[in-house]
């Protein structure tokens, strides 16, 4: 495997702008040698270098009118930001671009909310372009009222609007079997987290009776993959729901529009996209995709066919391989961020390790902490310009600790390439630059 | 002013769709007729037409692979959504479409996160179009350790994420002084909410040194227009941001890319967007738009300068103008949902009328409840068919009610369009159909 797949392409393009002219650089230093001095009192000095452009007061945008407020009536980002972008990577799919997964950029996430424009996406047979007209939701098998609805008239049940995170269960497979990848994109990508909005299906089916002996229920997805999971009734009454929003709009193409299911905290793959049939039923159908697929291979050779929520987690986002620490001078002050979730509940705590796992101190949580979605935590530090291996281990309200590759290797062999949690390593160096690192222990 | 003023341009693409052919027109009505029956059941039945197309087992989508995973780096919309626009009206402009307000969708909008492309957008001079390469900021006056900042510096503090709205002053004045439109994007439309990170101005403060005689923040756009306003300094202690992410992203253009200042709850105008320089004196400066714009006309004809908060107010998002209930049947359940917020801090009920006001019952309120946030409320009631005047008022922590028209026009006079806050009518006629009326009580 060349080096080319461990790496990211970025778009050269934004350092093609013009050069300043010799004018402009004299104008420059002399103000930059200013703003260094002074920026050597900031939490995080940075020495500004003399081949940038001039400061702002002599910036062109403010010599002229802007682009007009009607230019977009849907808006996009700046084009300063193109490299911005989800990205697919053809050693993570099963050979063309239809079924793959394109991975969110984690390492220029901010907050908990993922835009809908770069929301990680897993298909099986490309993204459908469903007319919301056309579409027909069937709700059958032991209901007492089997019908079926209109993207209308499902839309008259009562809404509600939760926070959630989506994860494939094969995220943070890469490097687990498979190719090493030093960016935190291709280690950790196969995830997000929107405010998504619709009907609980325990809603729906008190309007139609679930019969007593309906135990599980068969979501199915329009698409050409057809997509099939089985789901036991006590996931569905507990916080299943049917979305048709994501994060204030409607659900985008390659998430399921006009509707998915959300199984909030469930590997991705159970909240089945462009849903069109909800079977209800005693046993479970044993579809392709819980028989070839989504299986947890033990180290027996026999492997678990149901095997639900997404584990305990936490990644380091800042820095990363991506994000790496070579503009700090020793003596700055430097703040480790990450996010943190759980398929079991609520984040707890989050604990740091320095030095590859010799030593723990928790960190501080930041923002909202709610269930079954991204935690952000936080710690700061002293830059002392020595090589530091950089560990997060985060702890749920269920009791689930984030285990170590050892301990995870001990506990569901090396077989699978599912439900991977393990402790991820970000060695930084002496020049703040960061690698992915398996920590043994 | 043509009737055209009045209402939205809705591009009729969608339905130039190719027509059924006449066998599918048999398989339909067949399919329909029972579907309409068992939907009968469900909150809100809709009796399906028979000019509607195939049901979604004969759809083509199911039947070919769907677009590329890879097809959108960066995602878009449904092309069935686009209708779903931010909207300009030149009656609520300086007549260019440089100095205007792009006003939000809200009776598309969903939960309490407005998606980037569709947050409002108001400015001055156009969108700056700024490169985060040339961008600075400067921080002067009143301080220890005055500086020039790099974005890369900025960006080295620690960072918060907070869901804030950001609402134009003149939100609600449509119908006050001007036009009354009949629909609910232009007469609330221009306010958003969204996740936004970056850090507390505290936070750079406790660094930088704040002189004990500094009272006021002159807050200053990079753009042409030179949008600049003095805040208080114990507003800046306070909650003031400088935030460069919006739901996860970096600031769209619109909103002031790749900085702007956020002063949760205050005034739009105040959270000064492509910020180029914040300076700490002792006395206000009382610029442009302290003088010649954004006061608080009174009745005597003199006008307060500084009004800062938005108030505690609400708005029924469902149904409305462009949401009607032309598709009920009496005896349907239907739900009543809006949105509720206040800049003064945190929602604490919303009543309802369904009589214009002569009675009074309080809503259910959705989801999360944050302060100076959008809070979602929602009443469920019994269609009966006959014509109704749907009222809400929200109340906040702070003991501030949402006032009735005569109510505000008691305070403040009819003269200012800033900070009207009324309780909004929506007529419903006995068709369902939906219109903005003034109650005057």
């Amino acid at each position: 495997m060349s080096k080319k797949d461990h790496v990211l392409e970025i778009d050269k393009r934004p350092d093609s702008l013009p050069q300043n002219s010799r004018r402009e650089f004299f104008k420059k230093t002399a103000i930059y040698s200013a703003s260094a001095i002074s920026a050597a009192s900031i939490l995080a000095p940075i020495t500004l270098k003399a081949d940038e452009p001039e400061i702002m007061d002599l910036a062109e945008w403010g010599t002229k009118l802007g682009d007009r407020v009607d230019k977009y009536t849907y808006g996009v980002p700046s084009l300063y930001e193109h490299n911005n972008i989800r990205r697919v990577n053809d050693l993570l799919s099963s050979g063309d671009r239809y079924a793959t997964v394109s991975m969110s950029p984690l390492h220029q996430q901010e907050g908990i909310i993922t835009p809908n424009g770069l929301f990680f996406s897993r298909s099986h047979g490309g993204t459908a372009q469903i007319d919301p007209n056309k579409w027909r939701l069937m709700i059958h098998g032991l209901v007492e009222k089997p019908l079926v609805l209109t993207l209308q008239q499902l839309k008259r049940y009562p809404s509600e609007s939760r926070i959630h995170f989506i994860e494939c269960p094969a995220n943070g497979s890469t490097g687990w079997r498979g190719p090493q990848f030093n960016n935190l994109q291709f280690v950790k990508g196969m995830m997000s987290c929107a405010e998504w909005t619709g009907v609980r299906l325990k809603t729906i089916l008190d309007d139609l009776g679930l019969k007593p002996n309906a135990q599980w229920m068969l979501a199915e997805g329009s698409d050409n993959s057809e997509m099939a999971r089985s789901i036991p009734v006590e996931k569905v009454l507990d916080d299943a729901m049917l979305v048709w929003g994501q994060n204030g709009e409607p659900l985008r193409p390659e998430q399921g529009y006009p509707v998915r299911l959300l199984l909030p905290g469930w590997e991705g793959n159970l909240n089945v996209k462009w849903i069109k049939r909800l079977e209800f039923a005693e046993k479970p159908w044993h579809s392709k995709e819980e028989t070839s697929k989504y299986t947890m291979l033990q180290p027996s050779g026999k492997a678990i066919e149901f095997f639900w929520p997404m584990e305990v987690n936490s990644v380091i986002t800042s820095p990363c391989p991506e994000v790496p620490w070579t503009d700090l001078k020793v003596g700055d002050w430097v703040e480790i961020s990450g996010i943190a979730w759980s398929g079991r509940g609520t984040i707890k705590t989050v604990d740091i390790s320095l030095d590859g796992g010799n030593n723990w101190t928790q960190a501080s949580i930041k923002g909202l902490v709610l269930p079954k979605c991204w935690t952000r935590f936080s710690y700061i530090i002293k830059w002392d310009g020595k090589k530091k291996v950089l560990l997060s281990r985060a702890i749920d309200d269920s009791g689930h600790i984030q285990p170590t590759i050892d301990q995870l290797i001990k506990n569901v062999g090396v077989e699978g390439i599912y439900h991977r949690n393990p402790i991820i390593g970000w060695e930084v160096t002496k020049k703040g630059e960061v690698n992915n690192v398996h920590v043994r222990s």
